[in-house]
């Protein structure tokens, strides 16, 4: 039996242990973190603690207003001791780091024996802790955001319903964009702006893009992507286009179904998006290789002029026009114009590549404004043979965000995070080792306080 | 005073001297150097002995009739102790290896004081090694072929002309091209074979361009580049196109013309073949970054349909002409049939990159025949200002092949090689240290040599 003082002591470490386990740490305050934080603090009641750490401490204190159980703090992941006690008393860390950083922090979870979740694709880094992780029982759950994240867990849920059934799918397409509300910035030719890393906007699609289709593997070269969009109609919301990611085949074997006919991921964009950026594509304006000269004097229309023939006499617009193949007074010419990239106005970087460049000027006008509302709107097509009729189910989630704070981006990458964080603290998930969100155990809970929160998939038998 | 037995050693020491004074060791004896070799051994009564060393024992004895005083043997340039023996007991060495392996052969040149011509792009590590030569007095003469070599030769010729006359140069376009003669296989459509290393064709122009013209930055990125061609009229020969070449800018400090307004090298083809090789371009079939699927059973019709979208009912070549915006009738279309693109014919191959698959497909037919004769066309253009007044010249060099084995591409990129070989060797040459044949010194004696074999530039004043 122990005695009195024995009995405190173990009561302390109680307490500590109990602190430990319902603290929340989010590494990473930035724009994309808003949603997740604002989830974590409004079930504050459930008694966690949520400590916020980024390196600049006025982000992190933005997302925590003072009244909030929230606590700020400057985060400094290059900072060695710093980020080892923080991990250590955690219950579980959200990371909304870069995603080069999560092997880092996930190595000490794994240590600490601290569950983690990130909204980014399983590198192989991330991978290689599968064992150790399992070993420990700890769950370091990945790819939970948007996309990937939710395209993971609906498109799963309507695979497993499929083969439950006892059909099977010999067709899946799914696609997902970050775009503008209907009713944003009407004027806006492009229906775009950036709700997402701009940079990753403009590289978008670079290398080669393969996948399969009636059981042919096809290829797309980057300079032909934004060509080959296949249109789809999501009744209510119009026509949008897509075009094809990169990655399609990885995801035959990730979602079991290596013997499909058709496969293909997708990002969807406005109608009339892909044949305006292809100019850019054409011109080499998203090359990110190599430096360009004398960028400091150089305008929006230099820059444009640099891609053309020389020929002083012809205008800009008349040269890419004809370079291009398009009309002066075309849909392309109307959307580059808009963006201002025939304006005589300084760039404003001293250096850059024209990636880096074209990202610079797009984002003077492709920038929320404060009233902006962004939507996200994903789509996936099932096609399946029951008791061998061909069948099709569509599946569409469509999320608009309040302004330029709230975003439908955040939340939808936000959110999945936040909930799958709360839903292994309380011992509601609990799969140890490496995961993304493609197991009944893990989407099943997720997409079920998704839909609670207004977030969910409309499914429809279309045929 | 030296006795008798001194005196013999000494007159042995000589004769050891004097051989390997008088020894010319050429490393590499693939199809390029035949030519070089052929010179080399027609010079052999000036009391030279050639070595002539090649991975394939057959490839050198090939090249080295018995009855002259040419020595064939194997070498292996891994093979540390017979290359540096070797070197070491050469009077100087032509090396017609690969250009990786050149630095490693000037380095042991300038270790045992052996004289080296290439007809490579001077390297960083080549370039490290001048400071070394130049104390050592040992002449490391590279980029002495056809281009880079008869190009900087011709041109630097007339580019001191007008700088000696006190003219100033403004403009310097300078095109090469390995071409068929006009009498060779009269049906082929491409006007074109492989005459120099076919996976360089292939790969030709990928990364980025850069020029200037007119005092501008000019950038086109590979996937335009086909489609911005220059035509040159030749009198005599009529015309050529031209494509960009990525380095013009270099040229610049090389050439000493960092005031000029106008800079641009390129490649000379037939009209017509870069609006087809374009198709292969836009395809995506001379992609050099990954693996294809299933190679083992494609056919050349397979190859083009994979980089085309699906739809069974429509043939390859419509969706190929309607993807393309070409007519089904069109030249292009036309060269790749000739080319034997959309027969259902294996490729050969159980896997490759869709550059080497496309490069295997083209040997087909693209491989010179016995008798196919080749012709090297070179054209510079220089605009200056005389007096004020704008000045253009033109330099024009034509050399047709004898046939497969002696080609024009051989003799142009052998011969320049093999002459400053023999000038450094008859001390006609003496400039130590890492140099390229741009000095007045150096290019004088080759082209005068050059113009008595037959190979010399017409210069003509256009205006």
């Amino acid at each position: 039996m122990p005695n009195k003082l024995d009995k405190s002591f173990i009561l302390v470490a109680l307490d500590i242990h109990l602190d430990h386990m319902k603290t929340i740490l989010v590494l990473g305050a930035g724009r994309s973190a808003t949603s997740l934080i604002t989830y974590l603090l409004g079930h504050a009641s459930d008694g966690w603690k949520v400590r916020i750490g980024d390196y600049s401490l006025e982000s992190a204190r933005e997302k925590c207003p003072p009244q909030s159980s929230g606590e700020a703090f400057q985060f400094d992941i290059h900072n060695e001791s710093q980020r080892e006690q923080e991990i250590a008393r955690a219950g579980i860390v959200i990371s909304m780091l870069p995603a080069r950083f999560h092997p880092l922090v996930a190595t000490l979870c794994v240590q600490h024996s601290v569950n983690l979740v990130t909204a980014s694709y399983v590198s192989d880094e991330m991978r290689a802790l599968d064992a150790d992780a399992r070993k420990k029982g700890v769950t370091l759950l990945n790819e939970c955001g948007l996309d990937p994240g939710i395209d993971h867990m609906s498109a799963m849920k309507v695979i497993d319903k499929i083969r439950h059934a006892g059909s099977q799918l010999i067709g899946f397409e799914t696609f997902t964009g970050g775009l503008l509300a209907p009713d944003a910035d009407q004027e806006n030719p492009w229906e775009y702006k950036f709700t997402w890393n701009p940079r990753n906007v403009v590289l978008a699609g670079q290398g080669i893009v393969k996948f399969i289709q009636e059981e042919k593997s096809k290829y797309i070269p980057y300079h032909r992507l934004f060509r080959r969009t296949e249109q789809v109609h999501i009744p209510g919301y119009g026509y949008f286009e897509g075009y094809a990611n990169r990655d399609s085949l990885k995801y035959l074997d990730v979602y079991g179904l290596r013997d499909i006919k058709t496969m293909y991921r997708g990002t969807f964009r406005r109608p009339g998006f892909c044949r305006a950026w292809n100019i850019f594509v054409q011109l080499g304006a998203t090359d990110d290789t190599y430096e360009m000269e004398a960028v400091g004097d150089m305008t929006h229309r230099d820059f444009i002029n640099s891609f053309l023939s020389y020929n002083p006499s012809d205008s800009v617009e008349l040269k890419l026009a004809h370079y291009m193949g398009v009309d002066l007074d075309g849909p392309e010419m109307y959307r580059l114009k808009w963006a201002g990239m025939f304006d005589d106005t300084k760039i404003g970087l001293d250096n850059g590549t024209p990636a880096q460049l074209l990202e610079h000027i797009l984002k003077k006008k492709w920038t929320l404004k404060e009233e902006d509302k962004d939507m996200i709107v994903m789509w996936h097509k099932f096609i399946y043979l029951e008791n061998g009729v061909q069948k099709e189910i569509n599946s569409t989630l469509i999320a608009v965000g309040d302004d330029s704070r709230s975003t439908a981006m955040s939340k939808t990458v936000g959110l999945p995070a936040g909930i799958a964080a709360r839903l292994i603290m309380e011992g509601k998930i609990d799969q140890p080792g490496v995961q993304i969100p493609i197991k009944k155990e893990i989407y099943d809970p997720i997409l079920q306080e998704l839909a609670e929160l207004g977030f969910n998939m409309t499914e429809q038998q279309v045929n």
